[in-house]
């Protein structure tokens, strides 16, 4: 049993799963050709082209950061902007690294609805202005699930990509927690990316059980010209680049990925459906990811702190963010949720 | 047994040590605070201070192309510049990281002895221009070991440190093989760096047995300001940091990291005493860390290939270089002894 | 008598005045040295010093975009972050040039009245995140005349420099229209710069009557290190640089500038003297530079425009903005009133 | 009469032509619209289509290390590279401007004879290595006529361009001294660029007599995809553009720019016949352009000092520089070479 504390603060504050355990140990075998020269490299591309159905190019990057910067970079110049909700982890929480590994894209926020962009408020902010002192907005970037716990529905997705085709913008999307909104809404991760026309998907692995790393997958091939050499140049080529490509093997080969997205989601739905009815506690968002977020008074966030709990109140006055991961044990869920009752009914 | 074709290409083809894997295995326990909030990372921390006799500021990164690019951009402004050897990893190796991390510092290559630059060679650049038009020299990077095997000793390094006092430059030192230039010297890194006027050094712990992860040590603590915002823009901060910490704790705390070098270096030796006096052989480089730099006849190295074995040709013509790692089993090194000697009697 | 469509469009639509055009002729004489290494360019730094009343350091560069986005980026790194008012100039109509300078430094957003900072705005913005995934702020800029034609006065400066202070922020003005705001005000260059804890000036030539060319004013001259560096690389150096240099002597030696500024600020109280008392106009702002900015009905603008009246409707709906410049003619600003007065009338 | 002593030293000691005054002159009438939105600088790249006999993209920038490196940043992304001879002036005299507007490519430096790259040495580097730790050759610049005053012919050009094409990289030409090159070969502009298989070039307007300001001439107009943004974005675009673009006009309409550029290269063919038959003197290039390199022993150089002459000394050991330019008095000319003489005879 853990300390409560850390339990739902945040979705990386999890351990290695079992599974990425095993493939990382297995890979540690002897010597290995480096960067990415190697068999585990080349199984762990073959299993994204498998589970997305498709011929894509697969690349690994250490981290979240790196990944979704480096994707942006590739979808546009300098002198072009990116549109994101303004709730985007991209524009709130990555210390301008987007804006430094494109070397000066401006990143437009657009109004959203639950935390989700829509064809509407894209179009608003990509038609906004015309001229040449303005930057040219030339990527969408979403986040799926998004920050606060919701999901694009494939048609939405077809929405925005279609709008997106209209205007001339590539669609980006961070799947820091892809895994999630695939286990919420029981589609194909085909279903969720390419057949709904997003053109790259950086697939978070950290928060899904790995120590390090995720993928970044080009459903449009043109746009991974030397991709390769961007990763290296940028400090996201591994030398022992099994070890980054290893878990993900773990992860995909007999489905772990889902299993541990679908336990953090249960997780969440468990805490929603145990507090949600009690006076003075509001859902702020629909609970459809691993995340829940709780409208409570301050009065109750300070007992639930004076009890040891853990968590982030960033988003709105008096909001509580509570994130479940793989490794989330229903027991410390139930705990919560009955100190929560507690704090309120007392 | 592994491989053999492997063996000697390069040290970074070798795999996790158990030092390290131990001690990733102790970290992977519950939940833990991320981005290095975490007592693994201060743990870390707290033996470079240890090993190194001071209270230097200590960083962890990806790899060594980050690191460097990193710590470099650190030291100076995009319109500075950088001297290095003309065979310095940053200048032949990192696909222009230096300038991308510092959005354009130029390097400037300076004549090396044995791969090492002097005092004569770093001044000469240094003072080649004194105009606008020319990026003004802030910055000297060293490697130790150098990129072809050898070491600079302790007054060596004072003499170059010396130069960049009086020149007014920051001294940087490129450590991927730090550990080998340690235990080739007999001498404590507190000797090898701040005690002979290094600024700024990347341990390599990837070479040394790690998975991935570099520590960035600033002995001149004011160089540090901010550094940790720097990583996180440029996506080198671990969300799971710990994972990225533990492994130093496992290498430094019993002292495996020299351990490991010392093995590797000894087998190179082991190596260049079984080749070096046959006739048509020829050692480039004096054998002061893990490589081993042969000079051998062209259908030499083609009998050598055919018989399965691999290596990197890439210094002068004809030159081949052997790298020894932490796992190199001494038996693999005399065979490939065994097969030089029959190949050239033959 | 010249063409009425683009007399109050912008103040960049004006052409040379005389003072600086004499210059540029009298400097057109023979050979001189380049890269600023001459008379003329001597005699523009000195008379600029002389008009501060402080040893300050002068640089000259091309254009505004690049003026201000250097000083931007010498006063922070990449990962920190500049705020600014929601209608700076730097953030809505640069295409980037800030972060393409700095390599990724973002623009924070504060709240503004009347177009200007308050100190409460900026203590917000600067003490809203603390962590290491939001950009550490860094530098403030204000943009004195602001954009929507309105005056920042000595106490408001001080007020702001001193909260700067109290939070360690560099500050930095934009100064495109600084003359009109020292014309309004009646206060000495200095007053409204170092003497109320500014930085660094960007003092705008372009708009004040020359072809191009802004100076950038170091009043804290530890700031200016290797800028001359900086301009050269970013490509603001000019080679003949006396043409850039000399047209500041003419507006300066004998109070051009300010003459200039006084008679573009008359023209627009005159144009708002005229229509102000209207029905159905509305002054958005005061005026205090050379800005008038009317809200109209939609309908008379289409008049307007009708009568080939050309000016932007950039802020807010039905909001015009009517420019002047040094060389206006007062009769067009009658002719213009009285046009607006008729269609309204009618 | 003018100062001998700036006579030679550079040719961008020059100042105004006439011609560019003059339109300069005609130019600053009345108000016009900002931006290059203006008469004039529609003219201007309308004379500049007619020269070329081809329908290229035309830009303004204000000098030429930023038309260079703009222009090379538009040929390829922060992970390539760039071929150019050692003695390119974006090598040497730019500060790192090229890595600084690219975000990092990597200048790659290929034998030159007589200043001017072959397809040889072109080759050689391009295909040196192809691994991904090498940052990927795109991108060929030369210099038309090069920095020693030696010229490209049309046939070289288009074995270069052959080689360009054969390898997958675009070519690039910095002719700031294009003009000279045009007079001296005889050769029509088009036949010595696109013609020739030249895909950009950056036309110098400043050392042919323009106070400021050089034209890129996209003849592959695909590659100009939304330079107007980059331009923008990197501090280059002029708001009374004008008077960038209206001396232009001045040049081209009446072919200025050529005579100018056949008075430059006549004065210096008279240098050097004047002065080449004397003994210690060595013409160090072929004089085909308006640079004269002459080895001189260093005691000439030092009386030549003594008597007020200026000159660079930059390209090996006692070589001097002697520039002429579009107002260089022929009797200046003869006085320098009777010093020389006198000085060598006495």
């Amino acid at each position: 049993m853990t300390d409560k504390s850390q339990q739902f603060a945040s979705d990386n504050y999890s351990g290695i799963c079992p599974e990425a355990w095993k493939a990382m140990a297995q890979a540690n075998q002897g010597h290995q050709r480096a960067y990415g020269d190697d068999q585990w490299t080349e199984r762990a591309a073959e299993h994204f082209r498998t589970l997305f159905e498709t011929d894509c190019e697969v690349f690994f990057a250490f981290n979240g950061t790196a990944a979704n910067s480096l994707a942006l970079a590739s979808l546009c110049q300098s002198y072009h902007s990116v549109i994101c909700s303004e709730t985007a982890h991209v524009e709130t929480d990555e210390c301008g690294a987007p804006e430094f590994f494109s070397n000066g894209s401006k990143l437009l926020t657009a109004a959203s609805v639950g935390g989700k962009l829509t064809p509407e408020s894209i179009r608003e902010v990509a038609l906004k202005r015309q001229d040449i002192h303005y930057p040219k907005p030339r990527v969408v970037t979403i986040t799926q699930a998004t920050e606060v716990g919701t999901v694009y529905r494939p048609e939405e997705l077809k929405a925005i990509s279609a709008t997106c085709k209209d205007l001339g913008l590539n669609l980006h999307m961070d799947g820091a927690r892809f895994a999630n909104a695939c286990a919420f809404l029981g589609c194909s991760p085909a279903e969720l990316t390419w057949k709904a026309g997003v053109d790259v998907l950086c697939f978070g692995g950290t928060k899904n059980g790995m120590a390090v790393g995720e993928a970044i997958l080009f459903f449009n091939r043109e746009l991974a010209e030397d991709f390769d050499y961007r990763c290296k140049q940028a400090g996201q080529l591994a030398s022992k680049m099994r070890f980054l490509s290893a878990p993900w093997v773990g992860l995909l080969e007999d489905g772990a990925w889902l299993r541990h997205a679908e336990h953090a989601n249960q997780c969440a739905q468990l805490l929603a459906s145990l507090v949600s009815d009690l006076p003075g506690v509001q859902l702020m968002f629909p609970v459809q990811a691993n995340g829940v977020f709780l409208q409570l008074p301050e009065l109750v966030l300070e007992a639930l702190r004076a009890r040891g709990w853990r968590f982030y109140t960033f988003i709105g006055s008096g909001g509580a963010r509570f994130m479940c991961s793989w490794d989330t044990e229903q027991d410390r869920v139930r705990e919560l949720a009955a100190d929560i009752r507690a704090i309120i009914s007392g």
